[in-house]
């Protein structure tokens, strides 16, 4: 079998990889077994493959902006109760085409979004906080988060839970947002990871504003947890 | 926005900290959306917020405290599987009331009772064990575990869950108790974290008895996994 | 008490500790109110019991060995969200008999033969491949995962899940098997772990060989996402 390094693989599944311990791989021809057994159409002959060990909303996102950049459906978004001993969730994502470039695409797409969504994640050693935006929903947040396709959208991230209980209350009183859903532990809406995230939708500037006045009130919470840094993993996006 | 440091915090929101990554939070006045997603009754125009990364027994025993010192109703009890990589749960507790100086001072109470709550709390590299004793059950007890109202009433906890089975057995015949629940990774009792909890009521020294040779059963097991001394988190309290 | 220390306990209930941050642990005659409250018939007075914080196939599959090789059944097999912070599951496993001697004799098969059964797990700092193998499966494996009675019978994980989709593919591909179930994060297969398992039957031959082509897919995969050595936790045993 053909060596494989950190980034690297020859093999024809492998795309690529990213920051979360995110994999990106495709299947061009799923067997039929499997297919049945993942419960997807047989029309989808091709599968995309996006998954990482730290992270759900980032990749979730990201797999926004790769339906709307390219031929391909989400079909399955699932979340694991991850983040390394972290308190979130991990993701795997499932593309679907006709066509093995049309996956691979999304799945390109999708992991070199990665470093911009991201951006507003920002952790110490107590907790994390989250924050996404978009100007326009499409597929992918449809599916994870129910968001209106074609409207503005985000959503904040609170761990531990209490603390994304105020970032859910800032937000909304924040700006006038329509709020779509409020995960928390046991809800039904996280996989027992211990964040409270709400999602909304709005317009631009509102869900803009919403999302930057919990953004403040989430750094100073979750800063009386832990003395350390508590820095962007890449760069904000939201500004 | 104001500087927010270790413990300490300008924000009105904020209560204050304590042990197992824990913050102790409050909202005033609980935004309408925000209360309907939390499915909370609107009467709560106030709530307090406690939740940790680390511990759902030690905060939901003080949070019955909590509940028979002041005017404060007990809303919810969610355990997300945590312990920032330990076999347990975090914890996400919120309190009630019309005036916010209510649920302050529940948040206060739980808080400070924290460090008497995590006495009974021993762990090594291996897994953790952990007591509760209380004279008289109250709201939050019963919310969390259906304890009898008024009733004394202890639980039992072994991680991994093997030794935790063994501590129910050794607890219900060192005394006569009555087995109120019994929590195991995957019937339902726990979100999937990997502990057998015994929860039962019965006469103040019989509810204690058990759990005392419950303990000393656990410290026996747990230390067969690991050489590692098996501390108290802080100082045992059921004695 | 008498002095416990690492794997050695002088306990009655205590066998033996194992790899994994596994214990075996017996019940010659369990109380009553516990055996209502496990949901366990009656008529296994004895139980032994099987759990770890790492691994759910390794102990599952020894568990089968155990089964086969002594008198006592299979009562229970619960996965919990575990691993240490990793992406998989730990165990707990219930034996159960008439006579204590058959269920400590049980726990001792089982946790004798998890070296074995640790031989193809593969781990690095991203995450962790396994798989296992039986030429005949028996109750535990039928209980877990609804394998077959009598036939050979073989599982592959990959974590994080998104490189277990394409082992499956793989596996099915490489050789005539008939897949019997497919568990991925979210689908209620596992705990919420970050896991993709595929569970298959066939002859002997094809179902090594779905394994073998799947494990070196598998190792090259995992190698993407980080530079550490990929080695056996033990000796694999698959060839």
């Amino acid at each position: 079998s053909g060596a494989c390094t950190a980034g690297c693989c020859g093999l024809t599944e492998f795309v690529g990889t990213a920051i979360g311990h995110t994999i990106g791989l495709v299947i061009a021809n799923v067997d039929h077994q499997i297919h049945e057994k993942m419960d997807i159409d047989a029309k989808y002959r091709s599968i995309g493959i996006v998954g990482g060990r730290t992270g759900a909303g980032p990749q979730i996102f990201a797999a926004d902006e790769a339906v709307k950049a390219t031929n391909s459906d989400i079909l399955k978004i699932e979340l694991p109760r991850d983040t390394e001993g972290g308190a979130g969730h991990g993701s795997l994502i499932i593309f679907g085409a006709e066509d093995v470039s049309d996956v691979r695409r999304a799945v390109e797409v999708c992991l070199k979004d990665l470093d911009r969504t991201f951006g507003d994640v920002y952790g110490n050693a107590a907790g994390h906080l989250e924050f996404q935006y978009t100007a326009r929903a499409s597929y992918a947040l449809n599916k994870a988060f129910g968001a209106p396709i074609g409207k503005s959208f985000g959503i904040t991230v609170g761990a531990p839970a209490a603390i994304g209980v105020v970032l859910a209350d800032t937000a909304v009183k924040a700006a006038t947002v329509d709020v779509v859903g409020y995960a928390s532990p046991a809800n039904g809406g996280t996989s027992y990871s211990n964040e409270v995230i709400l999602q909304f939708s709005g317009d631009s500037g509102a869900v803009k504003q919403a999302i930057i006045a919990a953004r403040d009130v989430g750094m100073q919470l979750l800063g009386t947890l832990d003395d350390g840094p508590l820095n962007s993993t890449t760069t904000p996006y939201i500004i």
